[in-house]
């Protein structure tokens, strides 16, 4: 018999960008082994656009922090997804995701999986381009294997952090965008594309020949990216549900028609077990180990018939405003801020709206 | 016996501030007659802060709009608040009120009661310092009288737009604040400890004594106080239930301890009369018609023992965060962001939150 | 004999966008015929982008100021060319230029000479298309025969505003630009190509075959064009010399390579007459009725050889950054900041810098 | 005798916050020896505010850069003054400042001199009162004995970086400001006074009788100070000119009363050596080691009599304006942008304007 694996998921506050001290202490405990870190998601405080070196500062304290343990080669096969942007009251954090051996005794599953991997680096010209959704295919297969998720209606959630192309790199020319902002949301649309191609949830063909951005009915229901200047590669975090792990941690998504569609998160979280009237109580939130959404402006210029004005607004990029929206609705819900919103959803989801996924610990109610 | 009245509510769409064609549709179909308007609440595009000229514009405009049928003093006699800010999905939007003669054969009250001042121009130095206070409070107690509302515990909402400080007039000193963001603080702060007074939820001596701003334990659940350049004295609006009144709306308000806080907005939608399980049906989102609502940053740095960064964030000010948040926690649950959210809760609701008033229109189901 | 004309040109303080006080005290106090006015340009305190409701807000208080005055249709033949972006030190400020019959015994000119025409309404489609470039180059030529200018390098100034694309309008489709900010580049390079026409700057083929923004190489050396919600058909307003007018008033223009090249306007204000060394002293900085200069970000990502960031800024408009650097380099040598300073300046001046006209009042030195 | 030092200064790219490569380049080259340096200052891309995490990933990754040749205690003596904000076209640049020992030939001074002291950690409540008035004090005159400066005359510059209060320390009390953006002007005026009182500027009495930053008469002609949240004690560089250093490297300062108060900046260079009709022509421009200068928003509201708006913009801070604009104007002069404008400029220089020092390189003209 194959040894199984168990999931851990710890949502950790950051003082700063650079505040390593939570995930240093919790190693420091013994509650957590430097060594089964699959991947860090962190929110940290910049503008989630392109000129936020919160990612990168955040990266470089968190090599540094568990340098102290793992060797730079151990560091590298560690996802860290940054994601810039903490409007409205979301909560600068990580989630820190790992695998430990699972015990003998544990109980069947399934239970929450994860996998993880980092792409070859892509050419300045192939970002936004059919060779990027190839490559983003290709990584989330891998990294389902790397779960040990067989089948792609196993997949929840499928993260992926891609370069965007910096205004040097634009000035070369062979580029799809000419500017900085721009290339970001190609380079999350193509990662978008290259996981609804890998999960069936969008046709090869299509997404291939797809002009990149285009066609908001192409989209994957699963699929979170965002894009950073601090990398080159692709880094990919499969998250699903799998025999082969054990351990009280689900998962289970929702898709989000637009920024303030909260029912279908209602449906996942008491699909997942939770039991609430309006807010989670306090015990049901804290069994909540995660959100994971998506957040956009819708380019209709209207949200459910009224006009927005996100897309107009030349002072406040349009994902900001749209993260601080989503993330009130699902705050409301949820009863804290400590959310994983990120922005820029092309092909995430219907357009304005976006996936959600939910990380649960459906641990037994006998002590409550 | 006294004739009573029947208070009217539209909310229309804006496709810039300037665009008063919803109400000139209005009148001129039928629906509304000119002279009966009592106030204007709008929410305009700006930035909401100090530089957001889409409040004079728009007001520009309505008076413009309106001048065909009202003499210019008729128009001095309408209230018209505008509040700048839609961040998020929040519509740029405005509600007419209006009061018309009740029909003899309507049924007993009480109903939505609406009053409406305007009081004399403050003096640069008087804002934001107990003159205030005492002229907010005079005048709220004046537009209760207008609203033929006798108790304090039946006002729901008390609106009042105050002006604030120039540079220009900073500069020739004796202001209470030095910076003209500042002022706009202080002088929601004062009008709001007005509306305490008169409401009775503040003791006057306390609020005459304090330091305008400091104490966030002195807070009325019922203010709601915005500042803008484009105004001297202070425009106010009460809105509560009165037997005087007929019709069907109805006025609720809960206070919300955060932006986040939604239950307490969902137990008052109830008192009004809405059935949901978790965002509003169609049906009774329609009913909704207006939601009022005050946001703010914690000053404590935390919701719900994370830490949020609104008020460290040096490109988007703290109220501009605060809106867009609340504004997606509150149509998660009305179903829509048409919704009158303003920022800048100085004394209006506990630190951190701020009242919601519903107004909702509780017509026999018989026709469902 | 023809009847010469002699042009003014008034700089006005403006206290908020709807100030139109100083204009009105003018006209009060006899200095100015409003019967005479052909030409408002204001720089107004919005952010010069989307946005920017400034504009508009300025335009409707000219409007109802000069109202007391001038019929409707007198009212349609002024050019009211509203600017936002006061960036840096830049006063909010207005240009009112007009002209009046000269006198009898006036000198032989050349003198400043103004002609003023507005186009019909262009469609949406036809913004940033070769239809608008063709219209602006026939309106420009209206104007120079409006000016009595007769040949294209008696030309220093042609100034046009154009609208630019709502988010309604592109969501209808077939528009040239999939987002309002970039078609306010399209609207103001179409412009420019039609001024660079008009001009004999560039090519009427290569005009036509360009795609509007794409080869930095095809530019007006006297082209200033800006694009604004606020109106849909082309406001255009040359500046030239012209022996048909009389008076001290004189024209001359530079083209500056990026935004602090200097020298070339150095040696305008001393083909103008200005005598300096550094900064203009008070006496001279008094004759130099107007600085209007475009001012853009170069695309390069570099100014002389150093990275500028500008192109990389989420939280501030790169136009923004432009405006507020170029005017600190005019003001330094102009020794005040009301300045005429716009940005966006697509085909307007090489990439990275833009053109710089000079009025100056050339009256005799007799009385100094 | 004693062995005399030679000041070098480095002028260096930085392609991204985190980008030493320049600097290693420079090292690895044999230009620099590490144990050399005495200070870098860098401009890095934030915003100069209070989330401007631009300045703390720079000093991290410089640390990092220069840990391969110094050890951390040799790492902790140099000072890395970090500025945020490179609006308009200012470079993200940093100099270095390095002092190897003068050739036993080298010709009499004297020349630019160096020193450099870091003090104890201030407490949250010192920040912005006389404990740091005093400390700065006694940093600078520790300062000027390590660069060999013995009158206060001499000194050209002094640099201080200064810690501000973050949201968490200002929640805890007792601290002078209610506000992280309030700190920041509030430990700068502080520093500033300190340097005032060293070089006998400003009457010890007066400074710390001060409200920091009340009395704007109060101010030092050579102090120049930021604040970050990367540091807790205060970094303080003092320049001037002294016999005890060899080379040709020069110093001297000028006071601008505004930002576009060029003609004093002229001078200074003109008492350099630098030979100049308007802008530096490429062989001075390249003498120019460098341009420290401030730059803040006059509270009167005005720039030469007309209106500026930096005051009453609540989408960009006044310092980023303030910033863009002083460096348009100095770029005009200098020829380039790689300037060191920081904002700010609490009791540097008059209200409205500020300091600004020129290293300059008087090596024999022979070879031109």
């Amino acid at each position: 018999m194959l040894l199984r694996r168990r999931a851990q998921a710890f949502r950790l506050p950051m003082a700063a960008p650079d505040d390593a001290s939570a995930l240093v202490a919790l190693i420091k405990g013994g509650d957590l082994d430097p060594a089964h870190i699959v991947a860090i998601l962190g929110k940290t405080e910049g503008n989630g656009c392109v000129n936020d070196f919160t990612r990168g500062f955040a990266v470089m304290a968190l090599r540094a922090a568990l340098g102290r343990w793992l060797a730079p080669s151990a560091l590298d096969r560690v996802a860290m997804v940054m994601s810039g942007g903490t409007e409205g009251a979301i909560a600068p954090h990580m989630l820190v995701l790992a695998a430990r051996p699972a015990a003998d005794r544990a109980a069947p599953g399934p239970a929450l999986a994860l996998g993880c991997v980092v792409t070859r680096d892509l050419a300045p010209e192939e970002i936004g381009r059919p060779a990027q959704i190839a490559l983003a295919a290709e990584g989330v297969r891998a990294a389902m294997a790397d779960a040990g998720i067989g089948a792609a209606a196993d997949v929840h959630f499928a993260q992926i952090k891609a370069p965007l192309l910096t205004m040097e790199q634009i000035a070369r020319g062979g580029t799809a965008a000419g500017d900085t902002l721009k290339s970001m949301g190609l380079s999350r649309g193509a990662a978008a594309l290259g996981v609804g191609v890998a999960l069936g949830e969008i046709a090869q063909s299509a997404a291939m020949a797809a002009a990149v951005g285009a066609d908001p009915s192409l989209w994957s229901a699963r699929a979170s990216c965002s894009a950073g200047v601090e990398l080159r590669g692709m880094e990919i975090v499969v998250m699903g549900m799998s025999d082969a792990w054990a351990g009280p941690l689900r998962i289970d998504h929702a898709v989000m028609a637009d920024g303030l569609d909260i029912d279908p998160v209602r449906a996942a979280l008491r699909r997942l077990g939770a039991r609430f009237d309006g807010q989670l109580p306090p015990a049901e939130a804290a069994r909540v180990c995660a959100v994971l959404a998506k957040a956009e402006a819708p380019r209709s210029g209207q949200v459910r018939g009224w006009r927005h004005t996100m897309l107009d607004d030349s002072d406040i990029a349009a994902t900001r405003h749209a993260r601080a929206f989503a993330a009130g609705a699902l705050a409301a819900q949820t009863g804290h801020a400590a959310l994983f919103v990120s922005g820029g959803a092309e092909h995430q989801g219907p357009d304005g709206g976006g996936p959600c996924a939910i990380l649960y610990d459906a641990s037994s109610r006998d002590q409550e």
